[in-house]
Parts: structure tokens; C-alpha cells; sequence
């Protein structure tokens, strides 16, 4: 996860910089993207007081943004623009006011233009409040950024 | 789905005023939840700029947030307090800027504490946009609101 | 559902007789598809011995067994060559041996090559046991039978 | 995964021998369970003409079967009776005749009564061909072999 200089790399790094200054649902959320590489991202942000459901607790939606956040710049760091086409989510611990969420996600597997890509969402402690397996689908010909 | 005075309706919108108060996250979306019923609910939302993501489109995290403030509407209708253990969404058609979403949250059947939900998401023209299907977790002997 | 005439509907009944006369997984299990239709399909199975597992009750694996052929047969109905590239299944209720189970499927969306397939399968009380979610690909011009 | 002599380790064989004496289901398809672990199981399956489906291939169901033996060994391996309440499954690759799978489930996630276990299945080239996730639910009180 270094930030080699292979051409892969190197792509992956524009393709983020690329989606992330439109990003404005992400920006909006205080999410970071501090890592990228090829079929991996990492994504942070921390649960602030208009995310938190009727429970007090933090709204699993928010959970979910976040990691189709590192699920999506997980997929396109190739610079093959790909869409989410669903996922399945697991809410497996509460959280909470102030946490701070890191959402790891990796591409695990692409089958023609199909894909699926696991991510892992851990709060401050390491523990794992949430799993993600998103589904993609890799548009034909078209680029995030043109290089 | 009309405002019948049975006690299970009155039940669902004492449900839905105690949940709602307090839900500073779906109050911050701009969603509404005009109508409640036992086992049901709906929920509106129109997509602002920063509902965006990179590619200009409606970020699947906001989509899945509305889907998850009417799931837990719904299953919280019988004001047994039900949380939501996970859920699997398919993204069918983008979402824009402007759109307005409504989602339609039906509980589809309990077995002891464990229940599943499903919600169908439309857009203003009625055409439907996502399908989420929720997994809740009833937790014993506690309810929204105290009557 | 009425065995109407129509060109879709004779197209349905023609994928349905191709289809399951090499179909030896779902003739092997006792699976018959007595109602086809245009997106749709209706698959029955009946509890065996050899389907129970290590607590006495029908293996989760046969019944969606049961579900995917009905899902094949409803997306496959129109003749185009479509395969499953996932499912969601949740177990509601334990099935028994001797159980009749009837599995319903319908297509609720398409969009481009992807779709989306709901099957709620039964017992012979007509007691909910299972739904199923899957998710399929259509390939891009390949018929299931020639006609 | 080496049989070392820890009790979970002479637990979580205790339990496989138990189920597997009486899981017909797997026994019938010919699925062996090589090795078990503390929420950890190997699962094996070679595909014959009765699981193939009408395109020629394995019948998904069959896949997933063999992938929910896995994941009930694995849950089961620390002698509290679990059952799966759901799945989701995401087929990557084609399954033929003759074609040895290899599932290897681990528990990833428990919380209270609660468990996510993954599924990992792959032919005998090592391809990963399927990747379930399963959820189970740990019924109080209940041992799989009274010891």
C-alpha cells in the first residue's frame, strides 16, 4: 500500500484525485480517502451529531455511505469507470456519537464487466462495526479521468 | 394505509412522532415519513447537490439511508424497539439531481425476534430506482416510546 | 397465468420445455415447473430424506435450490439467454421432511443486461419459509431455444 | 488449522463427527469435511452429471449448498447449536462436470447470538468461483453433541 510509482499506481492516485474533487457527497461527510492503490481504498469520517438516528445511535445509512465511498474509489482505481450495481450489508456493532470510522475495501473479484469488492468499516478501537460486499459493473470504454 | 383510529395505527403514530423528534439524521436529509401504518411506512426525499458523487449522480449511500429511515419506521411501527441487523440493495436506475424519492417500506414477515422488510425506492415519475431488503433484530421487552 | 396464447407466453413455454429437459439437477430433486409465464415461473419440491441435514431438517441449500431453478425459468422466459450472477436468501421458517414446498418467482426489474428476480417459496400451508433475491445477467444474443 | 489438542480443537471435532453422522444432505451430494477448527471448516465436493442444470453447467443451488455445509460446520465447530438465517451469494465463474470444489468457511463476526461467517469457494485450479456470506443465529442453550 505504499505509494509506489508503478503506472498502476500512478493511475489510481489520478482517478481519485479525479472523483474526489466532485465528490460532493463524500466532502460534504468529512470523508478521506488517506489511501489508495490498485483494488483498494481506504476511507475515514467521523460520526458527527446529524448523523445519529432516533436510537441516539449512529444512522446505519451513514455506515453504508461511507463504505460505498471506498467500495467505489476501490473499483474505479483502474480508470475503468465502474458503478455500483448493489451490495449486501452487515451492521455488527452500534456506533456512536465522535467514532471515528475506517472503511477498507478491496476488489476481490472481476468477471467480465461484473465485480465484487469487500469492505471491512472499523471504529477507533479496530473493532468491526460493519461488513460490505459491494457489486460493480464496469461501464465499456470510458474512463474516470482521460490521460 | 388511511388514518383509521384502530389501536395499532394510533400505536404506529405515536411510534413514528417519538422516533422521528429525536432522528437528526433523516430531519438533516430532508426526508419525510407522510404516512405510517402497523408494519408500514413511507418516506420521501428530494436529491440535493450534496447528495452527489463523483460521476454527478445520486451517491447509492443516501439512497440506502432513505431506504434504511423507512425500514426502521416501518418495523418499529408496533412500538417494539427493532434495530436493523442488515440489508441487501439493489441499484437499478441512477438517480439526479432534483429527483424526489419516495420508499415504500413493507415488514414481510417475523420469525421470533428476527424480521425482513422490503423496501421499494421510486422516483417522481414512479419508476423504481432501488430495492432494499432489510434484516431486524426486535430486542426484548424494550419500546420506542413509553405509554 | 392462464396458458393464454399469446406470443410471450407460447415463447415462455418453449424456454421452459427446452430448459428442463436438461435439467437433471432440478429433475434429480423432484422439481417441477407446473406454471410459466412471461417473467414468470412456479417450481414445487417435496421434502426427501437425502435433503435433511445434521438437526433433522431440510438442508437451507436444497431450498434455494428450489428457488434458483424458479428463478431461472421466470428470467429465462423470454427466450433470452440469462444467468444468475448472485442471490440473497433468508430463511424464515424450518422446513420438514414430507414438506411440499412451491416456489414463486418474478422478474421486478431489468435494467440493460442486469436484473432483479423475487421468489417467495411456501410449504403446503402456505406458510412462508423462504425469499430469495437473485440477480442475473442477460448474454448478449443468445437464445435458450432456437425457434 | 493443524489438529492440535486444544479443547476448542477436540470441541470443534466433536461436533463435526456428531453432525455429519446424521447430515444426510452432505452425505448424499458427497461432500467430505477434511478439516475443522474453531470457527473454521473445509468443505469438499465434486461435481457430477445430477448437479448440472439445463445450460450444461453446475446448478448454482448445488454451489451454494455445498458452501452452507461449510458455513454450518464452521458456526456449529464450538458446540453451540447455530442456524443460518440467511445468505448472500455471488457466483464468479462458471462450474463444470468433473470439477472439484473446495469451500473454506470462517466465522468473521459474532455479536450476541448474532454471527457472520464467509465462504470462499474455489475449483481444483484454485479459482475462486462463488463467495458466500452467510448469517447464523446461536440458539440459547442448545448444544450440538451433549458432552
Amino acid at each position: 500500500m505504499t505509494s509506489s510509482t508503478t503506472p498502476e499506481q500512478t493511475l489510481a492516485e489520478h482517478a481519485r484525485a479525479a472523483m474526489y474533487a466532485k465528490d460532493a457527497a463524500s466532502v460534504g461527510l468529512g470523508i478521506l480517502i488517506p489511501v489508495i492503490a490498485p483494488g483498494y481504498a481506504l476511507a475515514t469520517m467521523t460520526i458527527r451529531p446529524d448523523m445519529l438516528n432516533g436510537f441516539g445511535l449512529c444512522h446505519g445509512g451513514f455506515i453504508i455511505t461511507l463504505a460505498d465511498t471506498a467500495f467505489a474509489f476501490a473499483c474505479n482505481s483502474n480508470n475503468q469507470m465502474t458503478l455500483a450495481t448493489g451490495l449486501d450489508a452487515e451492521f455488527l456493532k452500534p456506533v456512536e456519537l465522535g467514532d471515528t470510522l475506517s472503511a477498507e475495501a478491496r476488489v476481490q473479484a472481476r468477471a467480465s464487466r461484473l465485480g465484487v469488492c469487500d469492505v471491512a468499516v472499523r471504529n477507533q478501537q479496530g473493532v468491526l462495526v460493519t461488513l460490505v460486499r459491494g457489486r460493480s459493473y464496469t461501464v465499456k470504454g470510458k474512463q474516470v479521468v482521460n490521460l
